[in-house]
């Protein structure tokens, strides 16, 4: 059924159709304290693309002595390759990840950079300056090879070093990113420190920055303002959102602490507001459930756990008293 | 810091600020497996106070055979019935629970209707009519005993038996209970089904109905919406949110469910757009940490989850290779 009437909408500003990118199978296992085998990390990408995602980011060619739960991404990348309906970047932190992601047949790779000095610093073991210069670098080679770019801002509101970062700062870092020929550019709230105003007036800056169709947002539920943060952005008329199959990307220091947005939660609003995502929710939710099975805990989406207890179960509801 | 933008609020819908109706001691505490210990009870809602609460629902008069958790409201009423500052409803479900509250010293009491014929079956063995009837004379009875009145409409948006519900429905039934006297009528999402669209639609139909200022809102976070539901009421102008602390309020047949929409998370976004809440969020956050030890387990609000853990750790961050 469709809703509609979202405040701010009136102009029409809220999308018809939202496209998901699914950054599980990366930005969600490579946090994972056990180390997923390689069977049940393709069975996860192929249930997700039956469910319907169209956009799956598959892995990371980054060393395995760092992310010992990307070291099969080569693995990844060649057995999905001839699956020509499905767009699947691989995270790529330099030229020789580039090679990587060449030699094992990818696409579409993704770069990232981080909108601050101290998160460069200790992240990517640069200066902003330096990692950009990095950026184009391989952002080049990979276009002369005919790949696709995908660009992720980090720290784009908040840094765990630096604190609240100037929108204008990571809107610049955005523009950048598109004019080294990122076909989109994610901007990450990697805190999860977000609320819905510091949310907008990041992505408002962004889109002045670069078109909107060209930006994607990418929030963590770290406070559980993930969703609150991408209506706001929607409202904005922003149609690419990144997120994460069960909620996967929880800090793996931190047991039960929220991850990435769960793409149920998601699809749930979007199929209560009416905003096509081409996306089988039932299915989702089975994959999610799947994965979770695998890791050996419930699924950290709310919708996900719920739908899954209802689906595997029909235990009769005790709602006494209840309001 | 404060935040402003939220699209939709450029006519000044916003409200600057909010009142919380901390429900965690009885929404979220019926609904708990174990009967928490009233002296973990007391230590409870006064640290709610202790963190700027200013209306904390204490318990409920209903038949300790079903409702083994509230068994001990009387001894919680009496305890608090001194301290001026902070309204305290108990839920009353008929004439004798309203007998039992004025014994106790209670002045504030709640009631709450279904706003669909088989939610007020199963749960008030009663038709809507009768039920309506009958609070009808409960809220009149209290109000000859100089109590105020809060009225709940169960079941505002969907009925776990009927499904969706008009909101017409929800709001007649909001108008009656308004009629009767209830100072305050909140409007429930009882099965936390509410996506944004709807969570407005069925809050239009209830300030056409209701003056706005005697109307709040009370989501579930069941598929993970409490929150956005919230926001989109609060763009409309509604200042009064039911919420409760860590989440309180899952299924106790459904391990790791969500419950009631968690006040830090509400709280950490109210903050975030500089809405006024008269409360302390970490005092909050330690409050919810504490029953939640009680319990035997973490919080299940996100923000009180990484808070506490925050406050309680000063743990290194490791933060390679994120976006």
């Amino acid at each position: 059924m469709t809703e509609s009437g979202i405040p701010g909408a009136s102009g029409g500003a809220l999308p018809n159709a939202v496209r998901i990118v699914e950054v599980g199978p990366r930005d969600g296992l490579q946090n994972e304290r056990a180390v997923v085998p390689l069977a049940a990390k393709l069975s996860l990408i192929e249930s997700l693309v039956a469910a319907g995602l169209g956009t799956v980011e598959a892995g990371s060619f980054v060393s395995p002595r760092w992310v010992p739960q990307m070291a099969d991404t080569d693995r990844v990348v060649t057995h999905f390759r001839s699956s020509d309906a499905v767009e699947m970047p691989v995270l790529v932190p330099n030229l020789r990840g580039l090679e990587l992601a060449k030699a094992a047949g990818a696409r579409t790779v993704a770069v990232f950079a981080a909108a601050t000095v101290l998160f460069s610093r200790a992240n990517l073991n640069a200066s902003r300056a330096e990692s950009l210069a990095r950026f184009a670098e391989v952002t080049a080679a990979a276009r002369a090879s005919g790949m696709r770019v995908r660009g992720y801002v980090s720290c784009a509101v908040h840094c765990p070093y630096e604190g609240w970062v100037e929108p204008g700062k990571a809107a610049e870092l955005a523009a950048s990113l598109a004019d080294m020929g990122c076909y989109e550019v994610s901007m990450c709230d990697t805190t999860g420190a977000a609320s819905p105003g510091r949310a907008l007036a990041m992505a408002r800056a962004a889109i002045a920055a670069v078109p909107i169709d060209r930006i994607a947002v990418h929030f963590h539920d770290t406070f559980g303002q993930a969703l609150v943060n991408t209506l706001a952005c929607l409202e904005l008329g922003i149609s690419v959102v990144d997120s994460s199959v069960s909620g996967l990307g929880g800090c793996p220091y931190s047991p039960g602490a929220a991850g990435n947005l769960a793409t149920e939660d998601l699809v749930y609003m979007l199929d209560g507001l009416g905003i096509a995502t081409g996306i089988d929710l039932d299915a989702l939710v089975k994959a999610g459930a799947e994965i979770s099975d695998v890791l050996g805990r419930k699924p950290i989406s709310r919708a996900g756990l719920a739908l899954a207890t209802r689906l595997s179960a029909s235990s009769e509801v005790k709602d006494h008293l209840s309001n």
